[in-house]
């Protein structure tokens, strides 16, 4: 009786109190380190649950890796268990571990970095921006004197409306803005208002790696959804959203991070129906739109939702200027209110100067002139690594915008070895491993054309396609 | 025996653990306002816990106001009790509601800006700051290109570390030290970083407000201890830290904020010692060191702390610049390594420009220049508002150094109807509640000397002393 109890939804809910209530002592170093755990009994008189709950629990635990079993004497702490990489995909460990992949990938100093989805600075007008830096100050003298409010310049906030509202139509006021430190805070604070530890998120699979290690940190349950060239496979959405009820779904369907690939019109419009219809928030962050070499992209997912399932963000950072910082949030008057909390909290507001410097940059002539030469210079180099690739067998779809490619190299290639290899000739790259939810695509990588000017770019890429050859021989011998 | 059963610590346990799988039901809408919960029994058998347990729950959620019941039928869920003030104090509830009550103050325009604890933009060099920019661009021409890393600025680090030898004996190297966009990120990265919910968290009483709502976001369990003029109980400290075992214990020893005290060295030599003893770490805020009107304060604990326990936060917004928004984190190596993974998923490092405009003026001879004038403007700022109180029959201390003066006002005064009138007749202050972590000093405000020039700090303490006086006439009547 007990026991099929204990294997049906309400009671695993049970056992994973415990499992919870173990790990969480062994992380207070209640017990520490082969130390060795309560017996079932014991436990399970102090928790006053039955015996079989506390089995089930430690039988987890082992699993998990988090605890061994010696001698049938009982259930010894594992050392260094909490911090395996294991842990990562337990929701209740991964609250308190928090990692960033790619980040770690960015501390790599290297000559070649095909790791960094960001423009090269050299082809920003660092000339001109002194000029504005001057301007803000003749205008706001006392701008480092001030505080900026929590939720962002008013007069920013104003013209950001505008031009969201003229260019995408969006009828947004400037309540329903705020202003961020670049798109990870933007993503983070999302996740700390509405996220809690089981609750279920869908994220696309590849995705931007950063997004990974946030929804994991706060204990979600991660759902992968599949991005195509052809966007995703929406049966298999709403698939989920009837059966799961995710809370939210991040997705970044323009010039797709890593991909590059950009979700049609009319699956844009039938997801904000799903949203709806499943009370799922979609998050849509969009920080390329600007940046495509063919035609202009669909309209945003924002400019279709009527019922405020749709939060859009919007970072400024890939291509205004990534010193900067500055990135924003568009969503509805209620859920705006919980973001504003967190941003209290989190931090005082993103610095005036750097609001007043956007501000009157990005509306400025001039950006929209650098704009035009960044297409063309980023369409280039695109092409530039495309045709060094074009001897190599490795698959990829040419992206119509963005700064990646997203590659599939042979299956034999041997991935840690590679990049280990290729760190040492000062090359980076970003394994596409790191991008799934699943941790599973282990032939692909990201290759970003974005940073290295171009003559680095040829070099560089063909000592990494030779790198590759030779690892690849080597596995096939 | 099973009623015996539940009133023990361990029983509590698991009636909590069913407490909190209801209100994260009512959270989700599982239950909406005003529908029934399911029975005691049925829920009993559903979780497979004893019927009393369930029981138990339900009658805590009544207490606190998530439920009321109903002509004996059973248990309803109370509309708005999840946002209800009272669910501030509960851990599980305020690990979701994210309320920042200081920052609600300083939303509030007002003329007589008395709630505000920062420097008058006018008291600060506005003038060269643009110069001090301009050299930051010759220097720099890429800096807006170029993102920071995660940690902060190298040069940065560097020149500080040496700083913080020279000057408090810190023996610290640039891997110790982190960049934050101010002390309100750093004291929010400390906290997700050590505290979850129901860890025990110690705070002086009063505190910085902030502080309290982090620490509450965060689910912690909030102890007090009180400070005074002599600095703190060390043998309630000693006892709270033998019986409750703190995670942490945050501080603010230097000038204290809201009250102005400063805490003795032998009792930093001691506090060091238990923190060691008793595995609590001391966070350490020291954002006024500076702002001395005599003498200067000791030298932080974090220079008496030779195994770890200490944790240095400095914000340099409170008299460098608050619009650049520059704060670090001085900590030992394993600690870092948690606190730089949290920063590197909470935004994408402080921005470059901010830190090398921070590097440049902080180092200048006319930021020392600025100091010296800083100290004056401030004392004889602080000597105004105490001569305008001089002849009501409130209570306070005066300060040696920071912004406040810390003030009890008749037991008579109908504080929030002061409050409102208050801002009526535009002017603000800090009700001392907010400061308190046990929500008691109702008779307590902070009133800030920093923000308003002489005249108008004369005006607006007089239009408030009569407003406070009658207010308490009409209470007394």
């Amino acid at each position: 009786m007990k026991r099929e109890g204990l294997s049906s939804v309400h009671a695993d809910k049970l056992f994973e109190q415990v499992y919870d209530y173990v790990l969480d002592g062994i992380r207070r170093k209640d017990w520490k380190e082969h130390e060795k755990l309560p017996s079932v009994r014991a436990l399970a008189l102090k928790l006053d649950v039955h015996r079989l709950t506390v089995f089930k629990a430690y039988q987890l635990l082992k699993q998990k890796g988090y605890v061994y079993v010696k001698d049938k004497s009982g259930y010894f702490v594992q050392p260094g268990g909490m911090l395996a990489t294991a842990s990562l995909h337990d929701p209740i460990v991964s609250a308190y571990v928090q990692r960033s992949h790619l980040s770690e990938i960015h501390q790599v100093q290297a000559t070649y970095q095909f790791s960094k989805a960001l423009i090269d600075p050299n082809l920003l007008p660092n000339l001109y921006f002194s000029e504005y830096v001057k301007k803000v100050f003749d205008l706001y003298p006392k701008v480092l004197g001030t505080y900026s409010t929590t939720q962002g310049d008013e007069e920013l906030r104003e013209a950001l409306c505008r031009y969201y509202t003229e260019r995408f139509r969006f009828y947004l006021t400037p309540q329903e803005l705020m202003v961020t430190s670049g798109s990870q805070e933007a993503i983070d604070l999302i996740a700390r208002v509405l996220v809690k530890p089981r609750d279920v998120v869908l994220l696309e699979r590849p995705t931007y790696s950063p997004a990974i290690d946030v929804f994991l940190r706060q204990g979600a349950n991660i759902l992968a959804v599949e991005i195509t060239q052809h966007g995703y496979d929406l049966e298999q959405v709403e698939q989920l959203m009837r059966t799961h009820k995710p809370r939210l779904f991040y997705l970044n369907p323009t010039f797709h991070n890593p991909t590059g690939f950009t979700v049609p019109l009319a699956q844009r419009k039938r997801l904000v129906e799903l949203a709806e219809m499943y009370q799922c928030l979609l998050i849509e962050d969009d920080p390329c739109r600007d940046l495509y070499f063919g035609k202009e992209p669909p309209l945003p997912m924002f400019a279709y939702d009527t019922s405020g399932y749709v939060i859009y963000l919007r970072s400024f950072s890939k291509y205004v200027a990534p010193g900067l910082g500055i990135g924003t949030i568009a969503c509805r008057p209620s859920l705006m209110a919980y973001l504003l909390s967190a941003k209290a909290l989190s931090d005082s507001g993103t610095p005036l100067l750097n609001q007043k410097i956007f501000l009157h940059y990005f509306f400025s002539e001039r950006m929209q002139q650098h704009l035009l030469k960044l297409r063309t210079a980023l369409a280039v180099r695109k092409d530039i690594m495309e045709e060094e690739l074009a001897a190599t067998d490795w698959e990829w779809s040419s992206p119509t915008g963005g700064f990646n490619l997203w590659i599939r190299l042979p299956d034999s290639t041997p991935m840690e070895k590679l990049l280990g290899q290729c760190i040492e000739q000062s090359i980076t790259f970003v394994p596409g491993i790191i991008c799934d939810p699943q941790r599973e695509l282990a032939s692909w990588i990201r290759l970003s054309f974005s940073y290295l000017n171009e003559q680095q770019l040829r070099e560089g890429i063909r000592r990494f396609v030779s790198e590759v050859r030779s690892l690849t021989a080597q596995a096939e011998e």
